[in-house]
């Protein structure tokens, strides 16, 4: 798959085939992720994988919008680490979103689905996630990708928007 | 080239050829930026594309991170419309980092080097792009994606780090 037919392919993948995710799947995926970059290189991520059904399901139940983590092969939660980025503070949720963009794209390219639900900057919802996956202070459950191989396929969308471009100026 | 390929090559490329970058390169590349996700599909984004030289040099006296502005071919700048998102707020800079990833990686494929300087959530250079660009109030500029044929050929880099891989629980 060709890295533009990977950005346009790209969709929020909410239904799951019951076959499991391969463990070398999640590698690449991991792989994609800290390939990223980041400013100053800080690098301000950590991964949590949970792929115990007790647990999906109860990650599933932190908001009305995840509950497709009880039926998803594996989740992947993305953390952030602000303090790690003292050089250059405050850009943790931009190179955060890069570097899930990173894994969404690599998912897509290896035939899997996956959504992204938000956790950051919901406050309710990052304490939920540090309750279940017990993250130390400091660390900021990011967001919750639910993967799994897909059980729909969705035709690609257009979201181009010619007004949106500007030239040399507003 | 392959997904993974564009991911793991994708470099900071901050020295450019003399060769102008076409305007349909420049369309595949915000073509690949409206294909990002975003919270609740906001699109909390708008695009300057700049290539007048003057201009560029004045991008480039922004700071001293942003002189390569001066020698690009072209600069794209993506602005966040933090007030489109009010269904879901605070969510744009995490939407604007996966774009931007998806322009990098696009350029990527397309043989262009580019580096992402950042801007937001920086006040003083938020407030210079603002001056230079003239934009409207509410509308954030959110980076400075410096854009041309490269004139050095980095090495891939392996950020890969095991430790930062967690199972189950933190």
């Amino acid at each position: 798959m060709t890295v533009r037919e990977g950005i346009h392919q790209r969709r929020s993948i909410r239904r799951y085939a019951d076959r499991p995710v391969e463990e070398e799947q999640i590698d690449l995926l991991l792989e994609a992720a800290m390939a990223a970059p980041s400013a100053c290189d800080c690098r301000p991520w950590e991964f949590i994988v949970v792929r115990d059904p007790a647990r999906l399901a109860a990650l599933a139940g932190i908001s009305p919008y995840s509950q497709m983590a009880a039926h998803c092969s594996v989740a992947i939660v993305p953390c952030a680490v602000p303090e790690r980025q003292a050089i250059c503070p405050g850009f943790f949720p931009q190179d955060c979103g890069a570097m899930i963009q990173n894994i969404w794209l690599q998912a897509t390219e290896l035939g899997l689905g996956m959504v992204w639900c938000g956790i950051h900057p919901i406050k309710e919802l990052e304490e939920r996630m540090a309750g279940l996956l017990e993250t130390p202070e400091g660390v900021v459950p990011f967001a919750l990708l639910c993967i799994g191989y897909p059980a729909e396929q969705p035709a690609p969308r257009n979201r181009f928007e010619q007004d949106r471009i500007h030239r040399e100026q507003w």
